[in-house]
This record gives C-alpha cells, structure tokens and sequence, in this order.
C-alpha cells in the first residue's frame, strides 16, 4: 500500500515538482516488528531539509499516523520509504507560497542481503562518478540524486561488490553510494565531514552517540584515499543495513577487527530499545 | 492534454525514477503555428542526455506523433515539454536493464511575458545559489534542478526582475536560471563554457551558428562577474523567450546595441524559416 497525503494511491500527477524538478526530500526508514527504528531522528533530518528547501514542514502525526496504517501489514522487517516533495504548481522553477507538499509514504521489503555481509563484511570498490560539491545541500536528503544513480551502476550484481565509495570533485572521500563510511586507525574513528556534500546518515549519526557512550574518540575529518589505504578497520552504516563491515575495498583488505564488533553489538541493542 | 508512453494520462507511478531520484532528461519546445522550433536541435541533445545516462533513447517518430497530437489544440504559440525518464524498476540506486523509459509529453499556455522585454531589455540579479561542478552532467538537461530551484526563488514577482545569474562554486559565470547568457565587447561575443555545469540551451547553440553567418566572432570562455561589469551589451537565451537584452544586472547598466539586435532580428528569421 502507498499513502498519498493520507490516500491510498499509487500515482501522482505529472506536475508535481518532486517529477520535474527533483524538488523534495526522503527517508527510508526501517520497521521493526511495526516500529519505525529511529523515527525522531529521520523526523529531524526531513524538517532539517524542509528548512533548507523553503518547503512547508509535514506534522509528526500525519507520518505518524500513515506509518501505522501501512505496518499492519508489514512483515517483521519492512522498509517505509517518505518521500516528501514541494508539491505541483508554482511556474517553471519559481514554486508558489501556496503550493501545498505531497507526502508520499510507501511500504516495502526488506531487503534479502545475505547474512554473512554483516559477518564477514562487503566488498566495495571506488566509483568513478564524483560528487559535486554545493554546501546549501550537504546534510539534507534530497531528491536530485543523479549522481549515485550512475554511480551505483559502475557495476552489477554479477560482479560480487556490496557498495561503491564515492570521492567529492576534489578527491575526498564522501560516503558510499547509499551508505556513510567510517575508519578505525589506532583505536580511533574518524568519519568524512558532510559539509560540502553527502548525507548526513542517521546510523552515522547513531555511530558518533554510541562512539561517546562507549568512549571511543571519533572525528569528523576530510581525508582521501590514502588513509583509508592505512586504515586497520573500515565500516560502512546506513537505516537499512545498519553496520556492515568492509572486508575489501578494490585491492585493499581490511580485518574485521574489535571497533567494528562493537559497534555492531551496540548498534543491535539500541535497535531493539529505540 | 498529457500523453504519457503515448496515452492520455495525467498521473505517473510512484516508482518512476523521475520522482524517486530525477533520473531522467527534460526539453521545452517552443510550438509556433503548429511547428516545433529548433526539434531536430532538442531530439539531438535529448539523445546525448540518453547516451550520458544511459537511457534507452526514445525514437524520432513517437515523439513527432506525440507532439502532433498535442499541437491540434494549441494556439499560435504555445510550449511543448518532453519529460523522459528511466522509468519505474531496479532496487534502490540500481537500475535494471529491463527499465523501460516513460515519455511524458505536455503541452503549456505560451508564457505572457511584456513585449518591452525583448526591446527595452530585461533586468538580472546575481544569484547567491551557485551551480555546483561535475563536468560529467555538464550541457544535459537532466531532471536534478534543486540549484535553479533555489536560486529562482532568491527574488519574488514583486521585485521587477526576470532572471537570476548563476555561478559555479569557483565564482565564474555560467547562466542565468532558465537561460543562457552572452556578452558583447568592442564588437566580439562571448559566452560561458558550459564543460563543468550548466545547459547547452539550444538558442545558445543557434547564436553560436548565426554569429559564423554574421561573421561576428564568438568565443566560449571562462569568466567572471569582472569581465561583465566591462561589457557593452549583454543578453539571455532560451527556447521560450528567444533573445533578451540585459537592461541591468544589479546596479550595472547596459545599452541594448547592435550586437544583440542583429542577433534577435536574425533568430526571429530563422524561427519562421526552420
């Protein structure tokens, strides 16, 4: 089922702007036995990129209230995607303060990734497609993804890789297509800043409290290829996949050592605790 | 009326990359009695957008017999846009080779803007929103327009302008929001280089050909907001609006001289004769 401001739908119209224009924000959000996992903070991230994008902001209730409905039906694991846009109107790229946003909220699978990605960690390779750097956006899920459309598509389910790393224009390293990433060198984490481009992950986020709660020092920092050359661990996160180690990043090999182990375990806790 | 895969329908599925990721390519097409301008122009850089995201290409005929079907109703002039998308499927960033584009064709009111614009000239701002470089997206006209968005809506109707400027991060200048952009100086043309962000609009690339029949030298080149403050004439492209003359940009004045008038005489020729 998909709720279109409260409707069950499956369409919308041509005009919307999040279709002609990329003009909105989402959220993919896992359920767990009928609850959305780390609802506050996807919440926070969407008002965030309402704030960014001049769209008016949804009320907790009505995604609250469209989740529920949609859940009942929902296996114990379940993916609910939001898709937010400004809305249909406004004349070419000139929206109108009365143009009213569309709330797309949708059910779907979870996901069959194999176990043992979790276990024995992913392989990744660097992708080509780079990101395009533009502060105003960095942080906020928006819609105009063209970028890791062409960057997931650097290779295909035959060639037995689990995500790509994207690299900024400049050659700093960003996040994976769909995930964040994080490295350990000497007991320490360190994350790429997501000032000038990127999404701020919610797992990403969740990774840097529990980094705190379980005193492990973790920095924000721009960095490329060559410290994660030298790095002893490296793991990805996003809402989906929660922690996945990297086993391999093109000819590099990572052990799946300690930092990762823990975070995992912690990050399972909090999970059914959220 | 809307026809959609040649249908007439109003409404797309929620999974249509278009909405999901702006994955997919757009044309606005001027209709002048019956007749798309410049089409051949439109199909070829619609068909170089399809090669860069490798979209399966749409085909010369469906999309004349669409546009056909449109015009009966049309009024004299009037605008035809062409949204293409990669169609609905694939999992998540990944799409499948079995994805089959939606065409989208629709037919708009020709846009009322005052005649003085294109005689006495128009008046621009500059944009604080800038275009981010990835030379890779540079010259298509995808569907991520989150930037023109944005900067569109720096000033409101009120304020007696009509089109924006943008930058690209590093503070050159590329185009304004919905258009291209030319400046004249001691009798020479110049234009932005569109090979890190921007549109090749096709009005752009028909200045570019006039000026070889007029034998007026016109170079593509990087520049800056210094270079404009020096110019004698300056003026704006697009399909809809053909050529304005920059009456003011911010606090700069510009006369309207015999550079851009010889160009608007010579495209509204050509406009009745392609």
């Amino acid at each position: 089922m998909i709720l279109i401001n409260g409707e069950s739908k499956h369409q919308i119209d041509i005009n919307d702007r999040g279709l002609q224009y990329g003009d909105g924000l989402f959220e993919t959000i896992c359920i767990l036995k009928g609850k959305p996992l780390f609802f506050a903070e996807h919440f926070k991230r969407l008002i965030e990129g309402c704030e960014r994008l001049n769209i008016p902001q949804p009320s907790w209730s009505d995604l609250n209230d469209d989740i529920a409905r949609l859940v009942v039906d929902a296996a114990d694991k379940a993916i609910v995607k939001i898709i937010l846009t400004r809305g249909a109107g406004g004349r070419g790229y000139r929206y109108s303060p009365q143009t009213s946003p569309t709330r797309i909220i949708s059910l779907h699978t979870f996901p069959d990734y194999p176990e043992n990605y979790a276990t024995d960690g992913v392989r990744v390779t660097v992708c080509q497609h780079k990101l395009s750097i533009n502060p105003y956006f960095a942080g906020i899920k928006h819609l105009n993804r063209l970028e890791q459309v062409m960057a997931r598509n650097e290779w295909s389910d035959e060639d037995d890789l689990q995500e790509g790393l994207m690299m900024d224009q400049t050659g700093r390293v960003v996040e994976g297509t769909m995930t964040n990433l994080f490295f350990a060198k000497d007991g320490r984490v360190y994350t790429p800043m997501i000032n000038r481009c990127g999404v701020k992950g919610i797992i990403r986020g969740e990774v840097i409290k529990m980094a705190k709660e379980l005193a492990i020092d973790v920095t924000e920092r721009e960095f490329d290829l060559t410290q994660l050359a030298d790095a002893d661990e490296v793991f990805l996160t996003n809402s989906v996949i929660g922690i996945w180690p990297v086993a391999k990043l093109d000819n590099w090999r990572y052990n799946i050592g300690s930092v990762t182990r823990k975070f995992q375990q912690y990050y399972l806790t909090r999970c059914h605790n959220d």
